[in-house]
């Protein structure tokens, strides 16, 4: 990841288990649990063993000897281990015989990377929680303020932004629980050497990667996964749904800051926003940090479903071609959580402004209010053309719907002035808005 | 979808779900649903109601001209009610007042989408247990049946063909009790009226849905989700790692069915794989049809992704973009599961041949065994040096690798020439294959 | 195609160039014109290249047979031959010898492809052309139409609302030209046989591919491209930015169309736009149409390129990939353009309501004129810094920023009242817009 | 990009364009341009733009400061600006006020992009040149090195490698043609301030751009461009058709080093493409980082074409998707044609193999061209029929077709003995291999 760019799209957090060493820290973490739980197995000589994961930090390792070498075998990991068994060979020349025993390539890489987006994904369900946290507040605090509902942007029918935000809220909790569920079963070791049978480690295999995935708190699969990779991609549509979500959250917020619209506001904060030449200006910046990451991401989780097609025991290129990208949607995501906690942690709403947008139609929301009524007694359709008369003439005359409808004397016959008047209440034309806002709190 | 690539692409059977006469009878079947729900909640008369399902026949509908007309509204929903609700009048026009009450063409469409994807994924779970069973079979059949395991498509160490197909197995099953979940869970009624609160149904909203679901036998969300769309991301997530599972399967087949390894064939028939010019060949047609659907499906997926950022309570083309995207995720994986079923029903399987390429290295696969053998004794780094050197002149001279070995003064100190035969058989180099082999099994 | 969402999504001009028996035609017209070439340099008799030829009419091909049976090979072509030769053999048994001589499927359904694209890419040019036409109409007209620009769906400064469809016609221009160089260049004969050699044309081949480029009017390649897909994937490319470019345009038709906004309407026509529920909404139909399309081209064009790893002579999967992806960008792509045509003929732009809109701000989108105005005096720190203070008053109390400024000590000694009312005008601030409608318009 | 892979995927001479120190001088250099340009238009003093030039270093300027806080504005260039603006103040408090005059955060990133890809461009255009003219070499060398031509990955008919690698290089010449033609009309200056009417430019805004333009060699376009986007997905399809192209190379490559054909092999370097476990193993490590840098860049490309729907005069979020995405493409693209000069100086071809492969069918590869000689005896669907028989005779018994041929009573009475082995000669089977070649070279 560019530097440059990490206040603007990431957290500092997340991106901090992406650097250099970071990935080398989840790689040499692999070498020393593999080598403790070869010894564990009596596979090498504890001794060996302990020697081997004393040495497995990555102070030891020359980063940039193995960034500029890397490219002859295709990964870093090769020199990774020429590297970590020349440090241990310092120590104990025995020692370094039982440096990364039948182990490949392809069970560092994977295991590290999983290791790493477990790291990642706990944090992002950490600021997740507090995100359904505050929207929780939100739900509640605006659970009756009535706010125009808006079909292809256009004016529709009241909610209240409560009922708003428990949309916002229920996509949420459901990625909320997609994510305990990965958390619990989506993270897998992955152990089997060359061609994932783990030759190299003889009958004991087994029980070495069952103590292996419980030292790193991995699963233990059924067999090596390294030629199925339905788990990263299961990853990757986690944080893509959970991106695409708070995409749609942004996409309203900014929507609704627009100048014209003005009902809800990111939280000001000293320098945030401001334009660098209209002095007035507040933009809308954590939205677009978020919708910018969920426009990258779904091209992003293409290429993760693309590399599946693995050849063989080892693919070439689809597997090569995942790494950064995954990284990257992880980053994406954590990132846009990060925007989304500060985003809708003191957000605006300015609720008389909402009121006031109700009425820019002159009643013509409440049409469908009346032709429902109507409807009860003349049937939809008949129902349907009278108002639609009278919407085209409030709209001509620049006057209330209800106004008009008042003066018909069809619809007066079925419809008394006060029945008239009852539907024109954007107060009682937000439906079951609180039924469903406490529907979707109870699931919180 | 082009009928001409029907029997090329894709599943009659689920193809069939998708034709025009099959879109309306979804959508139709809602607006039935929809009035006897009503009907025992009182908000409409059972006669209206039993009139109104009555009508609600896909042969009552001029579709042609839904097809002509339908641009003007953007949706073919608003014109089929128009049209549904002249059939009622006909019959009744008192029932006439009572069709769609309360609903929007996106509830319409959107759980009309819900119960198509639910018949077709039911179709495919169907087809996926054949093609299990399949595999099943292969597993142990071939669990001894040795063959050589490649990396980066090189030759690297031995596994057996039930262990790759374990492999494939595997990961179908972990896409069998995705779908098994996607059935229980993933199908919800969309109902709320134009900005989901429901405002048109009054009190009685609730009961109604639930009434509804319960005859649709889909899940009654907390809330209308017509702005949330993860549901159908999951449901194109399913299968999209479905599609990814299987385009690996067919990646391997059409790998060992090069003239040069000629391992593995697809089943032959009459007329099959046949090629225009050169009357000899045998191509893997079904593997180049799961391939292309694989390959197609990741840029539709992403679709799906980017489809997630609606704007507020309808969106403006987000929503519009996911009917045909949606559909093709569906019949294309849909095709490429009846594809698998063909292409493993009868898999030729050239155990003889496997044996003959395994020896095409002059026991160079076996380097890693004699190496591993020789660390014991010496260390990992020196063993794999001396290895090395043995390597290159077995590939400079031609011999097998075996013959320079046991010819090595310094390895041969450290190895008998017994343990050296022992490390070159291809039967004991399996590793853990069938080990795996009995956990796939055992989880199927 | 579904033939349900025809007139929601599409062209029909174009979409009958994609029906069953259209891509028949175009296979048909290959085989018809390979004969005729064939017999210009005596390969084959006269006489049976001229039956051959009559012979190539959709008429004589059932259909629906090709279409049960095409699995079987992998494409249709290999049945179409077939076909084809029994017809042939009827009328004149030995001109059924000289059916498809030395070609191969690929060279018939890339060809056909190809032509099959240029004809849609011509009707799409001259839609453009018609689209062109309307939008300089439209700038013209609104030369001096004053608006506010929006950044960030803010206000910022204004502009005109004709330098605004200058922007959507510039780009459109660029495409024009692309189209234009597309027409002329971007369609080949693919003519290769078996393996891209011609060896079943002997000698002649070379004269026959460029007799049968005359005959289609494509170009002559230096080689059969069969491997090398750049020339589809350019023309992917080309449609893509295309729809691209229309999507911006309806993505601001669609925000200016806003309820509250207002400034901009889709042109009215009887029943279109009405919503089923909400008889005074008037929907951006053509507007979600195009950002539909535009939404789901950039998957498809991904898969273009996805498909460009060919392996060796025929790819396995890449190609079939293709066939329907490049329709689909085909026909969407042709369907946005007649949208946005149909959008443009007649879009209501309502001059009034921009102007109140420039109001809302209370002269907040002057502060960078007076800014500007004030830091020629006191450098451009100060002046933002002093202006700045002023918005904030002007916001705080609801008053006009002139106001405010124009009692400011600080600024007052600077700029005269005279000097600080002219920087509010808006139609003073308009800068350039009106030059670069010119520079635009002149390259039309 | 992560540091870690540098050498793994990418060129490092076009890597350090995109440093943070890098983007931030393309950046400062437009700053400084803008400045020179304003003073000879008099708009600011000369020495004022002298003093700005002169302390637009990435020296003056704390990157880290920059990154921590540039989340707030959402863009670097407005701290950049602020930090510029206070160095150029110490130096001359004057100055200070004329920084940055009129532009706009979108003007310096847009054409700091344009400058930094144009640079990469022109890095990649001299890679590719070597490139081609390495490809020359090979055609010219194997021009008759006959080999198995395969489709769908099956042995079809001979080719000759010379014939293939023309393939690859006739690509390329197109690639080399769109890049020329991109580095001439291609990369244009932006430069339009708050809305894109330069209107804090006055009336000198014209003459302005044209001597930025100038000075910084870009184009100067008819009107700003910052609200279509097309330029940038040009820049962004040409690298991707590049990266297709490369793509292709590399999957021919790296299927044509399998261990079962080894008819060609990247060229070996010390440690280059070792596998850690065996020692035995030639890895494609060049085609491994091409295949996954193009594996990548679809998905890249389409996030680039959803960016172009614009909202207004600057986008909320589109336009930020494309910056590091825009990074990427161009990053892997310069990797994967910096591997692929790698990978084809020096590609191994044996020759030798190439023939033996040639052999592997027992001659059914021929079946095609006694077809045709006798197609022309009896037609070609007879002649299909009795040919498929000897095939499948030839395949049974496992001897050469010709033997089958030979013997068949009713193909000798049409075809001499002489005309059938003159038809089983892979030399003569090549159809119009070195007239293709001829051709394509030419066009170099």
């Amino acid at each position: 990841m560019q530097h440059l760019y990490q206040s603007v799209f990431y957290s500092e957090k997340v991106n901090s288990l992406f650097t250099d060493e970071a990935i080398i820290s989840y790689m040499l973490r692999f070498e020393g649990e593999l080598a403790k739980a070869q010894a564990k197995h009596n596979v090498i000589p504890v001794a060996a063993a302990e020697t081997i994961e004393e040495c497995c930090k990555v102070e030891n390792i020359n980063i940039a000897q193995l960034t500029a070498d890397a490219g002859l075998g295709g990964n870093v990991n090769i020199l990774l281990v020429k590297q970590l068994t020349a440090v241990v060979k310092q120590k104990n020349s025995e020692a370094a015989k039982y440096v990364h025993i039948g182990a490949t390539s392809q069970d560092v890489i994977d295991t590290a990377m999983m290791l790493q987006a477990r790291d990642a994904v706990s944090i992002i369900e950490e600021e997740l929680k507090q995100l359904v946290k505050q929207l929780v507040l939100l739900v509640e605090e605006h659970r009756n303020t009535v706010m125009i509902g808006r079909s292809f942007m256009q004016h529709a029918r009241p909610i209240t932004f409560g009922y708003k935000v428990a949309g916002w809220l229920d996509a949420l909790v459901r990625s909320q629980k997609a994510i305990e569920e990965l958390l619990q079963q989506g993270f897998a070791l992955q152990l089997g050497g060359a061609v994932g049978t783990l030759s190299g480690m003889y009958e004991k295999g087994l029980k070495e990667s069952e103590t292996m995935s419980e030292l790193l708190a991995l699963n233990n699969p059924s067999k090596p996964w390294h030629t199925e990779r339905d788990r990263f991609v299961t990853i990757a549509y986690v944080l893509g749904i959970l991106a695409g979500n708070l995409g749609k959250i942004a996409k309203d917020i900014s929507l609704l800051m627009q100048t014209e619209i003005a009902e809800v506001f990111e939280p000001s904060a000293n320098g945030k926003g401001g334009s660098s030449t209209m002095p007035h200006k507040r933009n809308p910046v954590g939205c677009i940090a978020i919708l910018a990451n969920a426009t990258r991401i779904p091209g992003l989780v293409a290429t993760m479903f693309s590399c599946m097609i693995h050849d063989h025991e080892r693919a070439t290129g689809s597997w090569h071609a995942e790494w950064e990208t995954f990284s990257d949607i992880i980053k994406l995501t954590a990132g846009a959580v990060s925007k989304a906690v500060e985003l809708t942690n003191g957000l605006e709403v300015d609720v008389q402004r909402m009121l006031v947008n109700l009425e820019l139609t002159n009643g013509l929301i409440y049409a469908e209010n009346i032709s429902m009524a109507l409807a009860e007694k003349v049937g939809k359709a008949d129902a349907h053309h009278l108002i639609e008369q009278c919407c085209s003439e409030a709209l001509f005359k620049g006057v209330h719907l209800k106004d008009i409808v008042i003066k018909d004397k069809v619809i007066t016959k079925e419809l008394s002035k006060e029945k008239i008047e009852e539907q024109c209440n954007s107060f009682k034309s937000v439906g079951l808005s609180s039924n469903y806002i406490s529907q979707v709190l109870k699931s919180v």
